[in-house]
């Protein structure tokens, strides 16, 4: 497949660029059966719409959804679902400067290359509006395994250098500020800090963490499908994501065998492990115990201060990056993690249900 | 597809388990033309073959490859290529006492779950030996890339918690030590580590970095099949990988978007990077820098300690893992990482053919 | 991948059903560069557009196709392409009476037995109004061949018992009779034949045939992708097809080796065929002369005689098929089989690019 | 995928060459737990060995399977099952003078074209030797199948002219003759026949039909994924098939809807249909009624008589093909022809348990 679409038999394929007239999603594979409305999808939405806080871009959109297909007396029909999101608010004067120039830390230069020209116009396709097709499929994704008792709760573990203890996680406060961290104290310093960076025409990364609820036990197909790499895959797709861990991550690689392995025992007749470190997943197989990821996401690289950079015609020049842009992504990439996320895990749970004979016997007879 | 192909156009399917007849894999989709033999793709498994060091496993296999088709007069045909490596060493009964219960940190209990048993000799689909067949495939794709100039260099970047600093890194060392370490104090002081750990019948992890050069301007597909992303998936298929970064990776989410930028400029004709945070990627392309990657290896989960787990018919127990097991399998693991990227790399390459109109009329006039 | 999409590079995923707000597609992997605009895509869907003749339904839909991605400046810019033709002409009331009722010839029946609901809305997903998005998708495929000087023409060869012998073959005349047969006077014929149809309440079938020129030797991948088994694919997977042949096709089997047989020979410097038993394809590949495929095309299953049938709660029943429908659908269904065609073989001719080291070579060197 | 892989979720890849030192098959993504021995797969390939009659190749081999991998204790454990014939008669001087001229009616000219060589060693990859990776694979399909009550009965209909009236079938006598004909008369008339043919140094062609029984409703994805789209790539990707029909197939183009369409009614509490001119499949979904398919095979193009064509340096020439070769491939190619449908349908029946929302909780709680 080319590369806009993903997923085996729960497939997302989005298209759209920011500055054309809309963007959506074909979610094709999704059960029969699903109550699914638009406003189930809108809430979704609403966590990366723009303008929610003083940290994104002013770009006013309604990012409002309509389902053009796949919906039928309020149910998901089995047929494919057609989301699509109108843009509404295209300035694309403001972008006619980088036309010629290529803006560091974008993909102006590699689409030139690839492509021999790029719609220019606020990034075209690799826009951060076109993570709202994979945000409207996660919405889906997301009410498929809410039906299986699967939860994702998804949140900003760091700011820059201002990170939340894990020790000090409060998921209650996840939707009590704008920038969706799970402690009020360590959000209003991540505020601060970013006040100190828009002051300073930069801009500041963070790190998102997701944790998944409820998989039962057995999810991802060994061994290029396994869990933990469709995740991976998943998450690195997003734009501006440099790295991907699963439970201990890094920080496993400089422990030893006798802490990182997690000791199972038996209780009631649940096979459980007294700690974490897999992440919840073994062999590439989800193991039972909550899935940890967390994703690195690179400071925004539209900034206004000016940057050494090339034009199209190989002349060196400074640019000043107008226009509006987000000094921090971070709060608005975490509905697009959990998408991701969510996507995936529909795509996997729905393979695993042919692992066994067994399984196609009860089935089919 | 099932979980053991992978790539759209050089597309590789691994079978085989520890304790079978043979491990093998088929290559789907190489060019038709390039000189193949088997003594270079056993240069590649002998990289990876146990026995090279006192810390890895004392199991003796020649793992010696057979091209059982795909090749014709020395050249590739274009047709599959099935390599086969037998199985020398089976001592299955060494296993016979995991049989009934979980090792914590194995795969034992996910597949049960998944598959209702589970071949428990030797950790059956879930052995180290099924990177076997990546490692040949990662071969004939290297051999590939080396046509076009492309280079994959690998090494250990760390084992536990001695890690060797970017500044000293020293290329020509690192086959001089059995650990792969491009430094050749930092390679004793973690032998020395290693020592330690195996008086202490445990086991440690690592991180390997891959660096690739000469990879053109563009490769990769938007949105889902970005180079990153793909790479993601490649190597967190690979068994004990909890975690990936590209460029500056986790460090990034603490940086800001005016040092974390690379600027651009014209050098000759060529358009280049001051720096190279991106790690060679931008918008999920190859930007024309050096694609630098990170794996996080988590130490072996067989020690010899004993360990708290349970029995597949749900009582707690104690187990002692016996058997010939790697204290470390970071060193054996630089080649399947390199395997995986250089497979990655030949797929991607292959479909950025088809990306400009321009290409396709060039090719069929 | 779920069955919506089509194709391994160029790849065609449509979505809509007939009485939703919308019919569309999405194509992904369409090189950029190609000079592409609504109009274009519009002289394909009128071909197939309902109300052309007293033979097609007297639904009213002006189908007219909107671009939403994909394209800028005028040309394909290599993401993808989505194209959206809203439903206007959406009487649902008329199809409430086999809201319970299967109709005999559809899917009304096997629908509802695999998603336990259906869109009883005028067949819902499989509507005729489905194939809107694969000519929309046809028209982008056949642009980028004529760029590479391939050609398709396609024709009604026989409506019911009225064949139109291959020696009267008159491709001016193909477009100068509503029903796209190559032959005035066997259209006349066919007329005639189909007013005593709709006289009789009754439906026919017919056969359609496609001719593709200028295609390049050794398009199509063995084993499984052979071009003959994608085309096979393609054109079944059309609503009322239920056979294909290519060359002489069933007629062969009846054949001996000695006449089935295409004598090569050397003409100037090209290898020729002085036949075409073949119809372009020998081993799965396009051999030079031109592809010829005919698929055979049931008589519509909607009629207005009463029929025998069963209710959805498992009752016997009459029923009469009202609303609005194609006596016979070959002549709309012409361009849907060419476009299917056409994005057949788009796909695997940029597939074929990858086929040799050296072209990879050329290529990146 | 590259073209040797068929399947999304019961996958299965071909590979080897005629005269290399083996062929096999890997099929990814068989369910566990399906008794499983050498023996039950051997019984598939004797049906394809050559040997079993004058009318086909004195190339003798034995066809011996050996599985290498996914069966422990006698049970499929879901892990890729990887299958190899040893080629243990290859007498490659046999073809040593086609080497440099192509052969009438095979892939000689088209593989050339596309790979720049071949392997000429009797027909390298395009050999009817690689269809025993698909027989071999339809092995485990069809004990797949069997064991949920699905049945394949696949026979010859006719050699050249001789065509077996279908009133006249008698299953029993299928294997009771050489030709696999359900019509002992009849067969023996073809065997006359064939035997004329054969003084001629010429060959024949001929049709198989395959009736599958016990299939559950609804099996096949819409749109592109129809059950009888994906057995038409199925069958169309045997090398010498140039056409296949569902049900009436082009009969039922010349037919009218009145008598076509196959009246609905209810027996016990079972939805049936009094007619079976649809051949079990509506909309793309099975119907619940046998699946009929009938697959157009040429004649064997390798014929003794001298034939003109060109050399690979592009002079004309007369070639006489000597060599071990079946005068008609039709009874060999009955059990490869079951064996693609086999196939396809275990795929199908995978995926289609995912379409309902009801069917994941079932499953999941």
């Amino acid at each position: 497949m080319a590369g806009s679409s993903y997923g085996t038999l729960f497939t997302v394929t989005t298209w759209g660029e920011s500055h054309g007239p809309a963007i959506g999603v074909v979610i094709d594979g999704c059960p029969a059966g699903i109550p699914l409305s638009a406003e189930q999808i809108q809430v979704f939405l609403d966590r990366r719409k723009p303008g929610q806080s003083r940290f994104s871009t002013a770009r006013k959109e309604a990012d409002q959804v309509q389902i053009l297909s796949g919906v039928f007396n309020g149910k998901t029909t089995g047929t494919p679902l057609s989301l699509l999101v109108p843009n509404t608010d295209q300035r694309s004067h403001d972008y006619s400067r980088i036309k010629d120039c290529y803006r560091p830390g974008h993909a102006d230069y590699t689409f030139d290359a690839k492509y021999g020209f790029r719609d220019y116009r606020g990034g075209g396709r690799t826009s951060g509006r076109e993570t709202i097709g994979r945000v409207a499929a996660g919405a889906v994704a997301s009410l498929l395994l809410e039906e299986l008792g699967i939860h994702l709760t998804t949140y900003t573990r760091s700011i820059g250098p201002v990170q939340v203890p894990a020790s000090t996680y409060d998921y209650f406060c996840i939707h009590k500020n704008s920038l969706y961290m799970p402690n009020l104290e360590y959000a209003q310093a991540a505020e601060d800090y970013l006040k100190t960076c828009m002051e300073q025409q930069d801009s500041a990364g963070g790190v998102i963490e997701c944790v998944i609820t409820g998989l039962p036990v057995g999810i991802g197909e060994p061994v290029f499908e396994k869990l933990d790499a469709r995740l991976a895959q998943a998450i690195l797709s997003i734009g501006a994501v440099k790295g991907i861990e699963i439970g201990d991550g890094f920080a496993a690689s400089a422990s030893l065998g006798s802490s990182n392995n997690d000791a199972f025992y038996i209780e009631g007749n649940e096979v459980c492990k007294r700690t974490n470190h897999s992440g919840g997943v073994l062999g590439g197989l989800s193991d039972g115990s909550p899935l940890v990821l967390r994703a690195a996401v690179k400071p925004t690289p539209s900034i206004s201060q000016p940057q050494q950079t090339v034009t199209n015609d190989g002349q060196n020049t400074t640019l000043i990056v107008t226009g509006r842009h987000d000094p921090v992504i971070v709060p608005r990439a975490v509905v697009v993690v959990e998408s991701m996320a969510a996507i995936t895990i529909a795509d996997l749970l729905m393979t695993n249900m042919t692992s066994q004979m067994e399984h196609l016997k009860k089935f089919y007879k």
